[in-house]
């Protein structure tokens, strides 16, 4: 691969949407950090982030940002620092796992509608809803799940034998999301696969490409999965992020460390 | 029966509400014509209006009214009329026989809950419901049957698994309706049965008991029986009323005649 193709590629990920360079720091931690102990030099962290055009100065303010947070910690290790995730980091990224890196839709979760009490306001109603429900009018709203944190005041009923009408499909999955997810899908099965010996550019476009199929995801709970048509834009999307996960599989860290030493001339 | 005991009798019934003449006619002429071709004369139906303390006066604006809307028509012979349904009286009348004089819920009945799509104002939905339907909210409504008069852009979804708040419960039965049947029930409860020899006495209190209870039954649909706890107050005043329309049956025209001649020197 020529570093045109690598380039074009690069400019077809950067296409789905801004970067938050913190954010692609959760992004890649999350990805090699399956176990609890996963660590990754700042070395090799400056590595990936650089080939995606990032400065080492937007790095320094991320870290520090993700520090402060308590998303992450470093440990340093002779002149370099080693990051991993903090136990909440952690434990909210293993909470996601399932839904980025699958499609196994868990179709057995219950989705209700719920009708809010008279007594409620529509700015009371909007905060008390879970995050990942959709409103259907200032008082009605779909959720997905357990409802328990609903006062037992809500009417709340199975939501069953639908037939949705096109309001509610863009309530469920709105425009711009759908352009987001459409665009995701065309770009990534129109990048140019790198040879795999090209290890670095392989780390970054699977990392690039994750990246940008998790933003758009958390952005949403369930609901679309389990209300839309299984080809709708989020699922084509996701057909062929995974498709790209697997092509292009996670690197050994070691292995990276290497690519850095010698870049680097070791 | 003392005439004391009847004049309570008629107060306990008259507390239930007020009674307007025309409607008391179309209960008692509904009652009579379980077939199409029942005549009523004017000195009989003159005869129970009066004990119910209607003025003849009073008896001939309602009749004049109802001819005029289509409801009955009217037959002279000899020196009185007959009086009974129009073809348009009687099927309005057949239709709503099953739902005032049998307790029998059609529990196949699908009850579904509708939200309105966005681009409808709140007065057009309330237009389009139908009369019988439950409003939840501005744009949230419980419906029972058939939802084929909604255009296809509502989102419609069968209501299931329910567990109603109060406020529901109180949507679907006001609180004015409960009190009503309440009061119903009660005073049905508190009659003093004529005894069987007193046919104007049983005529009149039956048909007055009915009055009341179709008054109240035919200010909803179905929904209260469908959703609502089997002893809501609306199932217990039907069961009081039932059971006074069983005591107290239906005398036969002819008798009510005779009795309308035994009074007045026949």
């Amino acid at each position: 691969m020529t570093k045109t193709h690598f380039q074009d590629n690069l400019d077809r990920l950067h296409g789905c949407g801004p970067l938050k360079v913190w954010s692609v720091i959760v992004t890649i931690l999350g990805d090699f950090s399956e176990t609890r102990d996963a660590q990754i030099s700042g070395r090799v962290l400056g590595l990936l982030v650089g080939r995606m055009g990032i400065t080492n100065q937007a790095l320094r303010v991320a870290l520090h940002r993700l520090r402060r947070d308590g998303w992450i910690e470093a440990k340093k290790e002779g002149r370099t620092s080693n990051y991993f995730l903090t136990a909440q980091g952690w434990s909210m990224t293993q909470a996601v796992r399932p839904i980025i890196y699958t499609d196994d839709i868990d179709r057995s979760q219950t989705v209700r509608l719920a009708v809010a009490p008279p007594q409620m306001s529509v700015p009371e109603i909007a905060e008390t809803l879970p995050k990942d429900a959709v409103t259907l009018s200032g008082r009605t709203a779909i959720l997905v799940g357990q409802s328990d944190n609903l006062d037992p005041d809500w009417l709340i009923t199975d939501f069953a034998d639908w037939d949705l009408p096109n309001w509610t499909v863009t309530a469920i999955c709105p425009d711009d999301l759908r352009a987001d997810y459409v665009l995701l899908a065309h770009n990534v099965r129109a990048l140019n696969l790198p040879h795999p010996s090209d290890l670095l550019d392989r780390a970054v476009l699977r990392l690039l490409t994750l990246h940008h199929w998790r933003r758009l995801r958390l952005r949403h709970g369930p609901l679309p999965d389990l209300l839309l048509p299984p080809d709708w834009a989020g699922a084509t999307a996701r057909r062929a992020v995974l498709e790209i996960l697997t092509t292009l599989p996670r690197p050994p860290l070691a292995d990276l460390q290497e690519a850095y030493e010698q870049e680097n001339g070791g």
